[in-house]
């Protein structure tokens, strides 16, 4: 296992110092299967294709069909289908970097495999991990699954619209989540709703790492 | 990774072999974070404790909340912590057998770590696997994540009452799933508010391997 991670680690230093060179930001969403991910992409194109060039890794065990969710924003997206993997690791980035045009390129997301543990293990050489939970999922997965919301840069709680049908605590959620990582954002959403989203449009666009040269968001 | 999964094998054909002399029905749980895995064994231990001598393993990255949650039934539970381990093999299910009065037992319910690909691919030597998913995460899951929907011999989609309030498709669902797995039972349930429980009640206690004495559910 340790020899695993030390080449990917390796791998990814290498994919980090690429992208890094080029000014694209790589941003790695992790969450349990059904948080929301691709729904977040969605809205996420839907709102700042017209401003960012965003590109799209698609990870997936199996099927084209979140990518396909995707298509109808003309941005570059390129399937991985990990054949039972449970997780990208970096030589997967790195093989298919080649297919985006990183020089035209702001922001690249890479949606890793539904998998709230062993994508968290792997480094992509991505600028950030994005945890992204779902209420659904039950206020105790911080505590739990505490390694994620660790290492990752910002926090999406999603599906808040289902808040009045579920024993989520949300108080008890923060509680726990403040407890392992006491810094980083906390976006509390409802990605098919819409609510909650324009805080996290402003601060992933402030995040971009070349000029933006017109940007409603950042004024 | 072959090396790992003969080992694992070989040991899940000793635990398998020792249980089944003992007559235990042991079911292997297994879905994404937040499915409602503790939730069905809360209802199963209310509902069937006092007909069957049930016993829990309660796998889980760290923490004991789950097994906390069960500890009202009085019934047996021993906790394994993997400590960022993404599934539960057949070696940590053998060293704990110990703890568990085989001989009266009837049924062991092993809560696999939340994941939805991993644990798939590790025999416990269980007498079967248990799938779990639930509406909030999406209709597309049996297509996404085939494995586990195409080795368990039972399927509890859970959490039914959220219908109303996602988009989740339940002919979309049926349908990607019997393409999988024509054959076996699908329970849809909500462990919240019991309903289509019973169903679930009556056929896992038909799975019962010692004669009951007394059972209103198989009358």
């Amino acid at each position: 296992m340790k020899n695993i991670l030390d080449k990917n680690q390796n791998k990814a230093d290498e994919v980090r110092n690429l992208v890094l060179s080029k000014k694209v930001l790589m941003v790695n969403i992790i969450s349990s299967p059904g948080a929301g991910k691709t729904t977040l992409l969605e809205r996420t194109c839907e709102r700042l294709a017209s401003e960012l060039r965003i590109g799209v890794i698609e990870g997936d065990i199996t099927t084209d069909r979140d990518a396909r969710r995707l298509q109808k924003y003309n941005i570059p997206i390129v399937v991985i289908n990990t054949g039972g993997g449970c997780h990208l690791d970096s030589y997967s980035i790195s093989r298919v970097l080649d297919s985006f045009d990183l020089d035209n390129l702001d922001m690249l997301f890479i949606e890793n495999v539904g998998n709230l543990v062993c994508p968290s293990h792997f480094d992509l050489g991505e600028s950030f991990k994005l945890a992204v939970v779902s209420t659904s999922e039950g206020d105790d997965k911080p505590a739990k699954y505490p390694m994620l919301f660790k290492e990752a840069k910002a926090v999406i709680l999603n599906k808040t619209d289902l808040l009045p049908y579920t024993n989520f605590n949300i108080e008890s959620f923060r509680k726990d989540f403040r407890k392992i990582n006491p810094q980083v954002p906390l976006f509390e959403v409802s990605c098919t709703k819409g609510d909650g989203l324009e805080e996290w449009f402003k601060w992933i666009s402030s995040q971009n790492l070349k000029p933006i040269l017109t940007s409603s968001l950042l004024k």
